[in-house]
């Protein structure tokens, strides 16, 4: 019996991005085989697709609808055991719901849903179906960011007392600009986006990344937003202070106006005994600050890393990994938890990392809304 | 006739770090010679200091009143010309003034009041003495920041959207949490220390570099604190909202629990065409980001900076300066401005500078205390 | 018919580090199918690693002579097309010699023979075959590595003057310290290891990246080795001064007992009119110095990049790609040559690069026997 | 009576750059007072740069040998203690050697002779004279370049085994690559400028350096230069391969051909422990690389330095100090020992480091000359 992992994959075919760091992510560590897709709303490009990635054609289906039906056919060791959705953001949910209701497992891309209202539906929904479901908050996968995470969990910084997190792009800068762009561009169309640009593509990384690697929770939010244009309706731009259990305060800044940088996510977490830094962008160094002594610059593959750490690492220390492997990390906890093998909960982002990325989004607005007032998470 | 300036001391005696920078600063670049001094309130311990930094003693007064009584009394060719206030914070405004009453030049450490209100009667005290008055705000005399300045000023990164601006330390951290020392440190005593103790101290720092490179006027604060101790009432860490006139809106980061830290003060500006950023602890750095061209990185002394910048840098390029550089920039400064020459006006931080600091540190207390609401500078 | 290219794996199971980086490498563009294998020497684990990464067992051989005779057997659209060879060094040369007598196309591990004589021959034997043959100096797969040739290549430093290049490791330091561990372990026994330890497993690649970015070629070397202590034989540590064509000069440094460095490969070239520095622990950053203007970064990614640059980026600007991205790369360009599709001469290292790494080897070490003399490169 | 040492300068007047950094340096620690000199070859251009910077101008003399008559005249107590040399290099051996003769401490600019030969005559003549007399190579007064000798000392990297250093520059490309500029600057032509261009200017600091950090001494040399132009007779380019004591290998790496480098020397030395890197851009950081622990940044002001490191340091950790501060370090050190106080053998370069300089300047040379072979060092 083939050991690999039967996926599934809805979007991704094309040109896409997202398509190629899923298929290469589950590639990696061997343990995934693509047998069904619709890569495309179009089928026949959906399977011109597949036959350029060399994908057996036979379940490229037309539709997702048709994708369920036909498994569900299928004896329960062909059919699909798990779906990654890399669709337009409005498609997560009902996909998401239709594959738990018939007992996929699901790998959702991020946004989980448009709505906080649909994310608290998909995590009733999941309590029934008993699946395994990952968000891909990808940046959780680098080898230094799971060491950050259990070195605060093992008390190495001590009481933490203040959360920095930055995630600044420049990238849509000729597009905000342009009146005409502006105006018509789906990502700043909030019947198309979502309710949130700026907080909602990459400000969500930023929260996620520090409810990740403290433990902690965000309690309460105070946030405002630039629209940079009067006629522009979405947030280019935004600064969240933030409240956490414990008496931590900290702060979120996200913006797509910070003309030049590429995806300046960064993080920096102070406790009472030392401080902890990262940097997407260079994430093979996780630095430590200690007074009185000198900073310490950790590094993946090294025995001094935390086990989670290690296991996200395939080489020794100087081979530099990047956004592919740590996508490939999260595929590899997502196929021990398919497996029922043991795992660690750094493994993969879940459901709740998806809920409340989405009730963080929506306070944002609300926030900013109402005059720039506290608004509670759930 | 000598032809430098003649300078008097108050305070900066014995092993005073402020009184080394001052010092040095005055002496770099040729221009002034300390001819009278209060070294130390205590006199003998005055004139000790005064011999052992081989200061004549017969100018070394026994307190600040008679120095003016003293000095009055000399011709204006032997007076001192002007003086340094390198006391304690609540001596600032009283000696300040009196030195302004009486015709002298000021240079003065920040904070340069303990009030707003203070800060404001030093200001129509200046209108009428028509003295050159600084404060220095050390960080501005850096070349790389004088470059950042000009270059934003010269439109090279086109109209700004963002700003933000970091200034986190750590070194307080073993005071902060240990429940003796923080009820009994001066700094954390607000009649010794003023009203804040985090954006007081360091806070208008960033307040000051954000309003200096940009050649922008901040127009509203919302801030939050962090006292970390129920038994603490001194700000120890405190975000800031800031808008700016012409739409512009940014962030002010202030942290004194940022364990580990040294003087991370950083800055970073967007603009339409372009960002800037430097960082206080690689001063001879600034980031020019471009869209979509390559990341320049801009250095002191070569042909490419502006006159104000290479006015700051003594040796070619590759020669490191640092602090004692930068207050030296500034002391050059004044010296022009002394002498009737003509000198740029980001050669020193002025009165204003004092003035709207010290309405930015009383913005975001109130601001915090009234529950984090928008607060307006004058 | 499926469009993927059939691949056959000699070596690289188990704990293979090697392995992993190939296979990973040959699954991230969708061209390879692994059809055929002899994984490990021992048949039933060769046998048990097939099972534990989904490789089909039928086409896992017992040995590769066996291997040969089957696929041979098989019609021409069934039989592999390719074979990396990813054994011990000693093997390498009868593997990829009975290849390419068998019309194979080959991906050869480095270093691609023990001896310059048999690359020498090598490098007949793939003139009768005509098949693709690649070495895989991998760090020539990075896109600023791809950037830097093209840039010289189009002449945007102008003329050459200086190359340096540096391959500094510290993780054999605990063995070459250790008199037993070093008498004993294999990487330390001439006859397992070949005539050269640093020189020849780490040196090379820096020898490499110098003829690979600047096009130009090393024409004589002066070496000199340090072996440590008196019982070892190998070199542990060693420095070539080097003469190019054209009135260049340079050096290559290497080192086993750089405690502490991980994989520091830096390499600098020098020319009239600007700069070029490249570190392998920071692949994604390319420095091009230049007087009288800044400094600038170049990152993948971005437009203003080579098109050879480009094709090795799979994301945009932002996403740090890393060493199995690099790998890949040159998987890629395999993947182009046995199609006969057009490709970069870049894309991949070839059979000369092969023969004139050996070539290096060889005078190093004559160079620094003969009492650290001048040697030409054939 | 004063308390401040009574210094003579020679040369550094006008625009000289290297006059600028003595006499800051001087200043900085309230240690010295400029009483006498010879600014400038014509006296009137003297005694104006005497006003300019308000020196008083009785003792400016019209040459050095009437300073020299003048000074004697004066009782002991109010003659010049110590003269710096910052004339042209071929006036440093006549001018130090009669200051000796008579007396004089003595800090001269490096190189302390333009041969080996006057270096020793001037080795001989201080060991009658007696006095204090330091050669200023200016790096060694870098914070952590102390801490940095003090941890070898301190075999905090146990026993060395390989030494790396680089001095890298490019502001002379555009007149060595300009043939009318080449054959005509002063530089260039060795009867103004001494045997070696490269090695002479900057390879020297290098050398130094290693000698300084590891408290090794070099023990022989094989080099090679790069004339660039076949009408060029002095080394723009150069590499030494270096032997020291206790069998620890090595490489010299000098440039004046390395395009848009400005003053990038680097140090790196290796030690069975651990290892230690420098670069003089970023002068306040120390890298100590440990295997297998994480890496760690040494900064200056720290309690974890040494004490002569930490004497090297006016103000808390965070505030960057730079050259000024550097040679200011020196100048603190050859007060001391001219008061007879004790003092850190590292607190400045002597006579031992001047002759040791001009010993491998002229074995690079002659190394080069002869056909890249080995040179003993005496």
């Amino acid at each position: 019996m083939p050991k690999k992992i039967r996926l599934g994959i809805l979007g991704g075919g094309g040109d896409s991005l997202i398509g190629v760091l899923h298929r290469v992510a589950s590639f990696i560590n061997d343990n995934y085989e693509i047998v069904g897709a619709v890569f495309n709303p179009d089928h026949e490009q959906s399977l011109d697709f597949a036959k350029e990635i060399d994908v057996p054609t036979n379940r490229i289906y037309k539709d997702f609808d048709t994708l369920i039906a036909e498994e569900m056919k299928l004896p329960e060791n062909e059919r699909i055991q798990v779906c990654s959705i890399l669709t337009p953001n409005f498609l997560h949910f009902p996909m998401a719901k239709k594959l738990l209701d018939n007992g996929f497992h699901v790998i959702c891309e991020k946004p989980m849903t448009t709505t906080y209202e649909e994310a608290k539906i998909l995590q009733e929904t999941l309590k029934e179906a008993g699946t395994v479901f990952a968000v891909t908050h990808t940046y959780t996968g680098y080898p230094m960011v799971r060491q950050m995470r259990e070195m605060i969990k093992d008390g190495v910084i001590g009481k933490i007392h203040k959360v920095d997190a930055q995630y600044y792009q420049g990238w849509m800068n000729p597009i905000i600009h342009d009146k005409e762009k502006r105006g018509t561009v789906w990502r700043l169309d909030p019947k198309k986006a979502g309710i949130s640009s700026c907080m909602g593509d990459i400000g969500v990384h930023a929260f996620n990344m520090i409810e990740f690697t403290t433990g902690l929770q965000v309690q309460s939010i105070l946030c405002d937003f630039n629209y940079i244009y009067d006629d522009n309706v979405m947030d280019m731009d935004g600064t969240a202070l933030i409240r956490m259990d414990k008496n931590v305060k900290g702060v979120i800044r996200a913006s797509q106006v910070a003309t030049g940088e590429e995806n300046n996510l960064s993080i920096a977490i102070y406790g009472q005994k030392g401080g902890l830094k990262w940097e997407q962008e260079n994430p093979n160094y996780l630095y430590k600050l200690n007074d009185p002594e000198p900073l310490q610059v950790y590094k993946p593959g090294h025995g001094y890393n935390s086990k989670l750490s290690l296991d996200g690492t395939k080489l020794p220390p100087g081979h530099p990994e990047g956004i592919f492997d740590a996508m490939a990390n999260i595929y590899l906890g997502v196929a021990k938890a398919i497996r029922g093998e043991e795992y660690n909960s750094g493994e993969f982002p879940t459901m709740l990392d998806g809920v409340r990325g989405l009730n963080f989004i929506e306070n944002t607005v609300a926030s900013h809304k109402q005059g720039n007032i506290w608004v509670d998470m759930d």
